[in-house]
């Protein structure tokens, strides 16, 4: 008996947003990983354990899933968006790396997923349509000073941006630091995307420019997006406004 | 009667990775605007009626679908991965921006997919795994210096990359450059991938050091992923090795 190990993103949030890959993966597995509001959104299935693990618990959960594939089993270890953005592919790797060498001979096979830049971006526009980034606002895994390097160089070179993990209780005032470095290379206007649950009933998005980002409209599960001086805001008589990079820079 | 938009991301190739959502809004479109290429993709729908046209003809085949939706009709516009990445998001956006106050009244909907640098990341392991930037190397639109700008300072603070457009005919040496600036900010050792029809038969998949990248691995459909000093090449006894990039940094 061969074990085998899929890591699989189930998308932002709603059932409707899992690829067809990603929903065949989760049928085939005789237990799933994951942080527990992850494994909620799995569709039930008789006879397939749920192993729910707190978050940032992620090198041991992959472990706990590379023991059980090497016992034999077909585990699942699911993020939610897209497990190879900030998620679990990356700690699953890591494993294997540092893990005994049985590890190494077990076949694993990542699934992607919509992550959750993509979904924002598509709920207000295009505001990621021209050169981006994305980064990690958390000092838990880096030096702060790495993430002031990159907003300050991201934003001179032009990029819009997508902060993943903008803040939580135990980094409350990074984001509020984030917003001041963007301030000094950035003109007031650049819009700035809050984004919440996108897709889920209780969803929230809140569109303001650069000069009144305020980190209390954000928590740990937010996502927010930076718009470059190019970004432009379309008004629409009784819609919301489309937020958009144009594709093109004056040649 | 209202018409609708729907810009649509077919995700990466195979119709296993489009999305619920994707497969949902297609089958509700009167009509399906896209390069031909992507339109082979949809799956077939009685009284649906296919609209091709040629690449870079983005804004006039938004146009089309736009003036459509306006006289009545439910319009589904194609991309291939996200329609937000370097595709037709943005693109209906600014003919909507541009066009008759009509088009401002039209409901349109943005239904995410997966990107192809998220598709090809998943295919090696977790290269995205740490802050990236996606790039379009294209200077059609743009400037060469920008590009050359953005690819020096994303080298410098650290940055993973994925390379959009990297080459085609009319665009023959900037690949060559591009690598020529990330060599005198990157050692030598940083591994680049190349993906071409990740998911199909026809799937190619390269990894070399940044010493000896290539741009004649590259042609126009194909992704180019650079890592960072940090990325990892995990090697195993009869499988492919496993590419990632850390989820840390020395603190």
């Amino acid at each position: 008996m061969t074990g085998r190990v899929l890591v699989i993103g189930l998308g932002p949030g709603e059932a409707r947003f899992l690829t067809g890959d990603a929903v065949a993966a989760l049928e085939s597995a005789d237990a799933v990983y994951g942080y527990k509001p992850y494994l909620d959104r799995v569709p039930p299935r008789d006879g397939q354990e749920l192993v729910p693990s707190d978050n940032r618990e992620e090198i041991a959960r992959a472990g706990a899933a590379l023991e059980r594939a090497a016992a034999g089993a077909t585990v699942a270890i699911v993020s939610g968006g897209d497990p190879g953005v900030f998620a679990m592919a990356a700690a699953v790797c890591e494993a294997i790396e540092a893990g005994p060498p049985a590890w190494r001979t077990l076949p694993v096979t990542i699934h992607p997923g919509v992550t959750a830049m993509l979904a924002l971006a598509a709920r207000v526009g295009a505001p990621l349509g021209h050169d981006f980034c994305a980064l990690s606002l958390s000092d838990n895994l880096k030096p702060w000073a790495v993430v002031e390097k990159r907003l300050d160089a991201a934003a001179r070179a032009g990029f819009a941006m997508a902060f993943y993990n903008p803040i939580s209780r135990a980094r409350p005032w990074q984001l509020g630091a984030a917003f001041d470095i963007l301030r000094t290379a950035l003109p007031p206007h650049v819009p700035v995307i809050f984004g919440r649950a996108i897709g889920r009933s209780d969803e929230r998005v809140t569109i303001v420019p650069l000069e009144r980002a305020d980190p209390a409209l954000a928590d740990m599960a937010t996502l927010i997006i930076i718009g470059t001086t190019e970004t432009r805001i379309v008004e629409r008589p009784g819609l919301e406004p489309l937020v958009y990079t144009p594709r093109s820079l004056p040649l």
